[in-house]
């Protein structure tokens, strides 16, 4: 294979407090093995990913607390290749690190940008439409994004709406909405020229620069004053991390600029953003229980979500209905499922306990 | 104080399946806080016996498997008082070897046995209840046990027929029935003349000695074999446990006997045989949840006994109602409290799983 020009980032920043007590400030989601399949979050996105993008290609950008975690579940990606961010910034400073560092080693890049922590069933569709992504994305001045049909008017995505052109495989993004309220939701679902932002990008790097330059002026400045791949690059990107504004790449870049197209696909596809969504998509058994391992055993038992993340231990589950149960070191966590959503709300009156942020 | 005639000799040999995940073969239930008061169980039955018989006085007899836990648990006690069985032989097997030990130091002695595990409210009723008995073994050939007013026709107790003597303190026993079946119980509580047989027996060394000589002959010449207090004891009863009957003291001895006593005693006596029991006999807070730590946040939860081994842990229990929720390092257990007697159903399950011994 010559040299590919398509380069992948894997954003694995994330805490992912939803996830408590499993997902931990320590131990986030994304380097979990949350549906229980033997290989964490992370690591499913890389070998989806390495299909078509060679491993010497593929960044993973993360908190630096993490990158230890992520060298050791991701052997094959070269250690100056996982990058650490001195401090959370939403995803508009960690796409134009990344996106500046690789344009470095290679100023005709093609990128695409993927979040650590989804779920997609449908690889072969999935691999397909990023190649026809970094196809456009090589020819053309175009922010590519994938959009996934909505199921429901869920208000913790964004929203596309495209200008259908028919017969097409992908289409110009009329306006691009962030996390809108219920109201709002409903009617882009209603209206059916809606997608939902899948989180994922594929751009060439001069493309998403200039698109930078454009419509976050202050931050395409700040770094353009680093030297990438260099001995000063980290203490660079120390200095100027505390300045850069906090926004996404959605808020910040997307809802502006006009060169925006969406790839409708099909990809059986998940945030995987609450254990209900997690419960969806896992194997069940014949009594409608997620189980995480062999030794769960469950009587009159039926729709639970049972997670364990001790392999050395067991469970003995008697008479509970749609709950999640999740077990760890720390804590120890019974809910009905339809209340994932307080999950964060426990986890605040955790903190409160005294001496309670031990337990997160 | 001069030298006391009074021994007490703790009974701490069993297992405690029933309060499985708490309760494990290398930690059972005699050796922890299962009520959440700070003291054990073999602990709080050292407390209470300490406060009339010396220290010095007082035994424990358990499998050798338990000796150093006893030890660290009770500092207290005398090092070659704390006595380690070869196996398990049910009590005639230990109660025999008890007395012959505490004879030869003292062929006055008077005994008082006690179960490690028992829950007892009124120490005060208790302690007098003692006294009475000791003086009465003292004088008598008598073979004494504490008896408790049935509230239920429990078919885990043993049962004492007694024949009344208006006004007296204790009362001829006339039968003696170890856990009757569902339909004798009830004719039992019916009749009104029945106690229980709390497992608490006083008597003298020579009448305990007697009785095995009479109705377990053989027992006694394996155990009048061996010189106590000596060198050679441990190794000699290492050679005879393997022959002697497995059998209760209550069958070999209290059923024959025609000398057996009984005193009431309204004692705010339990068993604490199930975790309903100590569910009962556990403190509550206003939704009437037995907690037994700090870290543990309820919502909408009433009525459940919650229990975490580990001090490390936190849990959130939203929805539960009448629930029995143990949480240990090697399992969790979340089943209606109405099931506990199914507890030694589910370990069984578990032992059937592949290397399911490892969660036992």
């Amino acid at each position: 294979m010559s040299k590919s020009i398509n380069y992948c980032v894997i954003m694995a920043g994330g805490i992912g407090s939803r996830f408590w007590p499993m997902s931990t400030q320590k131990y986030p989601k994304q380097f979990q093995d949350i549906l229980g399949t033997g290989r964490t979050m992370i690591q499913q996105t890389y070998d989806r990913i390495s299909q078509i993008v060679p491993a010497e290609n593929i960044f993973v950008i993360t908190n630096k607390e993490y990158i230890s975690l992520t060298e050791q579940q991701l052997p094959e990606i070269k250690t100056e290749n996982i990058v650490g961010e001195p401090m959370m910034k939403n995803t508009a400073a960690c796409n134009i690190y990344m996106a500046k560092k690789i344009e470095a080693l290679n100023p005709l890049a093609n990128l695409i940008v993927l979040p650590a922590d989804h779920l997609i069933l449908k690889e072969n569709i999935f691999l397909r439409k990023v190649e026809l992504a970094f196809n456009l994305a090589e020819k053309n001045d175009y922010l590519i994004t994938l959009g996934i049909k909505p199921t429901r008017p869920d208000t913790g995505f964004g929203y596309i709406q495209f200008v259908e052109k028919k017969g097409a495989e992908y289409f110009k993004v009329k306006t691009f909405t962030e996390k809108p309220n219920l109201e709002i939701a409903k009617t882009f679902i209603e209206s059916g020229d809606f997608l939902w932002n899948a989180g994922i990008f594929i751009w060439n790097v001069k493309s998403i620069l200039s698109a930078f330059d454009e419509n976050l002026e202050e931050m395409s400045q700040h770094f353009g004053s680093c030297e990438y791949n260099s001995e000063g690059e980290i203490s660079c990107i120390e200095v100027i991390y505390p300045k850069v504004a906090k926004i996404s790449i959605d808020n910040g870049i997307l809802e502006k600029a006009k060169n925006v197209f969406v790839i409708p696909a099909d990809l059986g596809w998940s945030d995987l953003g609450t254990w209900t969504s997690v419960y969806e998509n896992s194997p069940k058994d014949e009594e409608n229980n997620s189980i995480g391992s062999k030794q769960i055993i469950t009587y009159n038992a039926k729709g639970n979500l049972i997670r364990l993340k001790t392999k050395s231990k067991a469970a003995i589950i008697d008479g509970l209905e749609n709950y999640i149960i999740v077990d760890t070191e720390k804590a120890l966590l019974i809910c009905p499922r339809e209340n994932d959503q307080l999950i964060k709300d426990y986890v605040q009156d955790l903190k409160n306990l005294k001496k309670g942020d031990k337990f997160l």
